[in-house]
């Protein structure tokens, strides 16, 4: 349940607090030049540190266990690791009984009868998303696409600085909107039952906590919209459109316009506010001060997050793609 | 690619103008009272023939082909199979060199090298929803759990019959959302990375048709909430939360709150005015008048549809999680 | 599970006395030539008639539902039906007491809880390797090799036919040995873990109902060998080998040699001479003696079987190959 | 590729001379008492040192890095890794252009272009069955069975002490076969189409380098019998029989009688005599002889593991059963 994909397949491991954590990936192509310095871009737009992120540092630096030799992708299994060194452990002990509102304490514990790793969140920490980031580095080198996302507005505005002054100000969190934008992407990408350029990256997306809406084009902004008006008219051979409120997508299929996406993240449930949540030792509602280190916006790192699962999801179906055509 | 499922598994197959269409089901548990009847009351919701939808008549009747013995599943694999009797494959000859906006027909072509069937959008027919809706209702006999779509807003507006009227009266198509509440759901359904209970049901939501937009809970419509306003704080020991800004869903994982789902539907492509699109053969761009019978609201049809798919990915997260737990 | 493959993928379904049976096909190449007739030669060659076959006549005509358009493959599901035609349900009606020896109507009614057909084998009846055979036949046009399949030896001995007059004397029915060779086949198949070329033939092999052994290149018979006689030697620079011991798979991959295969057929479980089995109606050891219409030695109708799901096995890994090479 | 199973799903990783090596286990049940003592019983019979094994030494201590907390599985991925310590990468170098007898290295070529890691046979290094020992220790947890495998004969001789003595005076190797008794396995296990228990079992003991041979019951053996003499007799209403000719499996499905196999594991192709090879420098035949240190007969190792991938199956194949039953 932890894997995804047929030919580029990703499966993820670890915890917040635990050894390490991180992904192996199937399916990549021999010959690729990998080296660890080419995850280090993307993973420092993913890093703590800039206004309205946790101050907790990890130096995220990538331990390639297998899959390169001399410099270059073997075909076998690509297995990257990150060790967990800045972890407080003991911050998170009451978190046993009562769980965090907005969090997976809850649900995690009914799942898994109590005997998850509930430290830091676990295997469902924002932590993880490290390991999207490294696998979408080899995805991207294996596809043929400009993929970039942006924070779009944040708590409602586009004044993007203000709003996080506020959330700090506030001891508070706050969400916002990433668009994402696919230039170059091939043709012909996507199956129409159930693998639809739609059904694969929000698959990927939404399995990046926090976000809770995904739009395609135009999406609900064109709900007032008269067929007419929404469809994309067909301008020249090569299938370029006058307008984009499809977002690139056909019939669940890429037909070479800019995939354009708009995924809403809500705010960081984790608040420097005390919160009432039930307490399972004294079996009464309670205000829960959170204690730990946190992201006022975790919008701001989930954007190289969203690339990275584009990119995934992306080459997958340009392989299955390649494979039967 | 046309599959869907790990243990309750369907892989869909035929056109719209082919000889049938249907849906195998694997995964079936034995022993379930299954018969033709059941399956008529949702396909009827699906049926052509409300005002808004295409006069195309199909009968519509399931033929079980296998797995069912006796009235009962036999835990076998199921085969339900529909014909397509009322096809006018005359309509679409012109398809080939002129592709209808908004449809899927210029990206089929790309994909399949030209030989796809394109009559009535062959394989990416809306018609083969009604596979979905068959599979949905094996699908509801096995989930504990009440799944109820309905039509929020047609074209902006909740008035929903002047919103038809005034389309026909257009000889232009409208979309819309269906909201989704899904109640009594099993708490603990769902898997970290990479199956949410969000991924796997945007993945099937977005596998029909149409389909543009998705939010849980409150979505994009929450992005000015901060924090603690946001988050959902539980209120007694069986986990339930005051509000349900986060659809009854965290970390990926069900807390038995409701499942509360947006969908966005776009117009459909088809209209009664002309529209350029790119003509093929004399390439140009040229106007197109769509001939055939289609629909004014595709959301209309899907609403059943809708529900079908989350029957079917939440009957598949309850199987596993019962594998293992 | 009653599906197999990652991009050449086939679902079955069906019973021996239910209304039809069938088989999906999903990851085919599109503008292929197919039609009806295509199907004919390999399904003459495992059909009823020879001697030692089953008198049991159908036409086994085989009806494309979808996936065909003019002639050619477009590219979306695959899906081929055959009709049952000429059942005697009655005659099996006595198995729900007296399970038959060898067959698997003791398994099927534990697993399936009492709800499987039981007639003639349900789900798990013979007939079912005719949707083999005709996934076979798209698998091989496809597929750059040539396979063959035939009897080595039968009870044995490799006197076949007089093997076959002596079952057919004594009411009783025997095994035998199957030989496969692939020529032709592309270097480089298959996975180190875990689709190693003989891991995937040996799944599909063992689906077929009555296969109980199967060796590749000398198998068992190479146990008195040293290494220095088992070992294969390269002889040129296209990885020609002087022997061919390891059967035309190194590690798991194909090496370009000829892949040969032994596949051990256990004789036909029905016979015509009464056999003890536990009556759990009358709780005793009883001799059941079975009515119906059985094969003498199945295997002669397994060969061409084999060959088709060699076919398919190797078509998708093939096409895996392709995907990210 | 690298992956298999359902729901108890396993992913291989690792190098024989790289990093690390390891195994990521998805599926595993929470709650299983869990720690590194546990691992090493079944880690310690696959280890060098033995006569007849190959005196590479290496310490073998699983690292967990994932899915244990406070001593127990948490029900998330659960990954286990193992440090290479002991390599020496230069006794490799010239495998580039002479390509071993009987191992991967030329097929390894030709997959993956040149850009496999070759020392030691890189991923396909037998080395890693080091990882199947281990997933297998959870899958015994929780898997309701007991099964042994041990060594039948070696060299067609049951003298197996004296036969290993013939190879090491010889500079050779030897093969043999491996049968395995499973008892008190749940009846039921298994699926029609295409996950037999035979299926499963055989796709994953064939992934082990250097099988060739696979039998269930009685197998080849039995080809001189007639159906009245293969077919094992039910004595009771427990599903017992008088012979257990079938390998307590029919139609695919385990019946509760013990399950038989035996495997045919060829010689070790690593010798300490020169062999003719092709040379890819000097475009000639010429003689090899293989420098490192190697196993005369690396059937003495392969018995844990085909304990553990017996485990595997069988544990996937039940949690399957569990799911829809």
């Amino acid at each position: 349940m932890n894997s995804f994909g047929r030919i580029f397949r990703i499966s993820i491991f670890g915890e917040s607090h635990g050894p390490s954590l991180g992904i192996l990936i199937d399916g990549v192509m021999p010959g690729l030049d990998l080296q660890v310095e080419d995850f280090l871009p993307d993973l420092e737009k993913r890093k703590a540190g800039a206004k309205g992120t946790t101050p907790r540092k990890e130096s995220d630096m990538p331990i390639i266990e297998s899959g390169v030799f001399n410099g270059k992708t073997t075909g076998a299994p690509l297995m990257i690791r990150f060790l967990n060194e800045n972890t407080r452990s003991k911050d998170y002990s009451s978190l046993i009984s009562t769980p965090r509102p907005g969090h997976a304490d809850y649900t995690a514990r009914v799942k898994y009868k109590g005997y998850n790793d509930y430290r830091g969140g676990g295997h469902f920490s924002g932590r993880l998303t490290l390991c999207l980031v490294a696998a979408g580095v080899v995805a991207k080198k294996m596809l043929n696409a400009n993929i970039t996302a942006s924070i779009e507005s944040l708590g409602g505005s586009t004044d993007i600085e203000s709003k996080i002054d506020e959330a700090i100000a506030a001891h508070n969190s706050i969400g916002g909107v990433v668009k994402v934008k696919i230039k170059g992407i091939d043709k012909g990408l996507g199956e129409p039952f159930f693998d639809s350029v739609e059904s694969v990256l929000s698959h990927l997306i939404f399995s990046i906590g926090g976000v809770k809406g995904i739009e395609f084009g135009l999406g609900f902004r064109g709900e007032k919209l008269f067929g007419s008006e929404f469809n994309d008219k067909f301008i020249d051979k090569e299938g370029h459109t006058d307008t984009n409120n499809n977002g690139g997508i056909n019939g669940g299929i890429s037909n070479g316009n800019d995939i354009d996406i708009r995924v809403f993240v809500k705010p960081t449930p984790s608040i420097g506010v005390p919160q009432p949540t039930f307490n399972f030792k004294t079996n009464k509602v309670e205000d829960l001060l959170i204690a730990g280190r946190h992201d006022r916006a975790i919008i701001l790192r989930i954007v190289p997050v969203i690339e990275a699962v584009c990119a995934i999801g992306l080459v997958d179906l340009a392989l299955i793609n390649k494979a039967y055509n």
